[in-house]
């Protein structure tokens, strides 16, 4: 493994630079933070350029658990790199690190296909909140994520680490605007449905048990008026009052309410 | 509105302390920072002690805003006190503060009342995911909350801001071990329901329609052992994959599970 001291290095340097949407966009990479993160990449078989270690105080020797996930990095065709403490904290988002940091190449945009069902994210600002969404659609099995032009960047550092893995191996696909999302979905064949708090439909009362786009708004900025007028808008009744219901956890009721409804389909043809 | 320039004033120095879980404890008070949260405080008539404002850079007048929420906040019975920045920044536990921080009082313990489902809380150590659980759980109208040993702190500033104002209301009772919550729990005449990925049984095939204990463990720890041996383990069916959904996930999906049932239940009376 090569080790790097300098905080000038052009790859130190590169993952610097991706803390920053910027350079993300600019450059098409990204970051994940943490050992569990960067063996996940390497499990999904996710594009990892730059796998970065942090060296113990003992003469710059790699604490053996980074050893052994820096030769999987490397397997995986990365380059692994072991740097001093102090130019691995300049890297690092978080307070605390963890020792292992990779560097990865966005995945190509995603076409929409016929088939499966999609997560919208559309105004969602808050990058913790569209990680934990796509986390929770990966594991309903929704086939990919369509982000809005003014959603949170996906591969913001808070994002990928939300996600937990999820982002290496979703299809995300694009949208400039909320009309052309409109017009994806519905030219992909996809029914719009919309999470709103103040929607008369309920979740438990609308058909899921097909193929959907699920639009998820930003607590505080709602939705665009394109997918309501496209769609259907559909709440998840709270018992336990209104405004209470934090975005990722409404969604994850819906998602998980069409997996119901799915499976209840498949048992009823069994029958 | 009395104005407290120095950092060793009394209701300053309890704040300050109040960031730690110990003096939590021995004192029995809580903060919760923001406008937004103070409001909510204020409306749902929590016990506010101090009422604390950041002066604006000129001449140590408050904002329009702010000083609206201090008439509220003085109303509601606390002592509302302005700081200088310097003052504040020192108490505020976010790193872009927004001006407001109340210190409360937490109620007494609850005791587990026969009706209502009841969240329990179990080894789960993250504070965040604490805050969102108990956010979800009165949205879907659980009747309190069951907090054992060695769960997070719910008045842990982040445990506060992700319940969104869900805490000021919320009935709280505690368990020094799971037998213990498991003998609160049977002696309520709640069945227990635990939540594990590995569990045969899903949620969607298990009776949710009455009042139950719904037990989340931490996404590492799993769950007591008392848990499994005195109630049923149920899981949320994940064709997306099995490891990836985060505990509030996956509650939110139980608890608006039961919410459904309920429902259905319902109707079907009517019928």
């Amino acid at each position: 493994m090569k080790r790097v001291a300098s905080a000038d290095n052009r790859a130190v340097r590169l993952a610097r630079r991706l803390k920053t949407k910027k350079w993300r966009d600019s450059l098409g990479c990204y970051l994940a933070e943490g050992p569990k993160l960067m063996a996940e990449a390497i499990e999904q078989g996710a594009d990892i350029l730059f796998a970065f270690f942090c060296e113990g105080d003992e003469g710059g020797r790699l604490d053996p658990e980074l050893l052994r996930l820096a030769d999987l990095a490397a397997g995986s065709g990365a380059e692994a790199l072991s740097v001093p403490e102090r130019v691995f904290a300049g890297m690092a988002d978080t307070m605390t690190h963890q020792g292992a940091m990779a560097v990865l190449r966005k995945p190509a945009e995603a076409a929409m296909p016929a088939d499966g069902s999609w997560l919208v994210l559309d105004r969602l600002s808050d990058p913790g909140n569209a990680g934990a969404l796509i986390r929770t659609a990966a594991a309903a099995g929704f086939a990919g994520v369509l982000a809005v032009k003014g959603c949170a960047d996906l591969y913001a550092p808070k994002t990928v680490r939300a996600a937990a893995g999820a982002l290496f191996r979703a299809r995300v696909a694009r949208a400039a605007s909320a009309d052309e999302a409109v017009g994806l979905l519905l030219s992909a064949g996809k029914p719009i449905m919309a999470a709103d708090a103040r929607a008369p439909a309920s979740c438990y009362e609308t058909d899921l048990s097909g193929d959907f786009a699920l639009v998820i708004g930003s607590e505080g900025n709602g939705l665009d008026t394109a997918f309501a007028r496209a769609g259907r808008l559909l709440r998840v009744p709270m018992p336990g009052g209104g405004e209470s219901l934090n975005v990722s956890a409404a969604a994850a009721a819906i998602m998980f309410e069409s997996v119901r409804q799915r499976l209840a389909r498949i048992e009823g043809r069994e029958q």
